[in-house]
């Protein structure tokens, strides 16, 4: 496959963080991430504005609990990155700095970046980022009409588990980033290798990227 | 049902955090709760030996990556509890001083829980600190001999993605976290409620306990 990561080469995988964003959305990817960083040579940075660490926990929803992460590098000083792992969640929306801080830094880093990935509402942000004009992309079912209203210039696909278009890999919402994060690891570093992953995690993976029971529940 | 929430009544959650934790064990379970808080009262804590951040990372696999999150109560100084939730992971194995801990913790607050909810080699924990003795309980396919070994007293149920005995519920490996806190909290806040989160998460939901492909998988 044209795009098999060479051995030898160690990948290096960042992830945005900010404020709100939705656990599963970065944990689902990030735990396929671990176990593959077990056999891969792979870097992973968290990027977000500060140092501080950055909650879920969502403003929106008040008396709703969350966690909070660590991140290891800030936009202002990033490592050089392979990928971009872009999250979504309630956090993702309107237009605080921390959002459109991310935005930026999606459009900063793009040009020098291998892959895109987001889940969900993160695809929102690549959106607005520019990223997306012209492509072929999914997003969050749920917030369908809103993500759609961000990226009049994206082709989106309303029933799709994810997207693939050139190298950026867009899923549909939360743990649709498993199923993705599976996905491009098979691409990348071969089938047997997300096989062998979903097992250990004992994760029943969507691997038709058309099978979208979502889209239909959402009347999509 | 019997054990459905009173409303106005905030119910209050625990997990666990020792190094080595598998994050998806964590965030999957989480991820449903966090979402659950946003209309059910709920109050969360995350337990650790300090309120140092602790890694995913696992020493065994050097050069793996992993992620720090941050406690937000000690062992030594816990809220009261109704619900510990018990993530697994490599870092579960072992007799270290932060397994023991976290073995000790659990033996000495499971009395006054309503429930426990192990997920993956978290049973193994479980297990170690006698509360599944004489109970019906399932853990991680890949790692079951390890764990069988754990708990000879335990009536391990090898063809399960969860199994509930009195008011423990111990889950399959990894992402079957996710089906069994959705599980319970059908059976705590009404399987409507549970359904939305699913629905919510765009989640496949294993909803039968018994079905189990990946006890096939590993020969059991």
């Amino acid at each position: 496959m044209a795009d098999m990561q060479l051995p030898g080469e160690p990948l290096r995988i960042g992830l945005l963080l900010f404020p709100g964003f939705q656990a599963l959305d970065a944990f689902g990817p990030l735990d396929c991430i671990n176990v593959l960083s077990r056999t891969e040579g792979i870097t992973l940075s968290l990027l977000s504005s500060t140092l501080d660490p950055v909650s879920t926990t969502c403003p929106e929803y008040p008396g709703s609990v969350g966690q909070e992460i660590l991140p290891t590098h800030t936009y202002a000083a990033p490592p050089p990155l392979d990928v971009l792992l872009v999250p979504g969640g309630r956090g993702s929306r309107g237009s605080g700095p921390t959002v459109l801080a991310a935005i930026k830094f999606i459009k900063d880093t793009y040009p020098r970046l291998k892959y895109v990935i987001t889940v969900c509402t993160g695809s929102g942000l690549a959106a607005r980022a520019g990223v997306l004009d012209g492509k072929r992309a999914t997003t969050n079912k749920m917030a369908w009409k809103e993500m759609m209203a961000l990226g009049p210039e994206v082709q989106w696909v309303s029933r799709a588990r994810w997207v693939t278009d050139g190298n950026i890999w867009t899923s549909s919402g939360v743990s649709a980033g498993i199923d993705v994060t599976l996905a491009w690891i098979g691409s990348v570093f071969g089938e047997e290798k997300a096989k062998r992953i979903a097992d250990e995690i004992e994760y029943t993976r969507h691997d038709d990227p058309s099978c979208d029971p979502f889209a239909e529940l959402y009347g999509l």
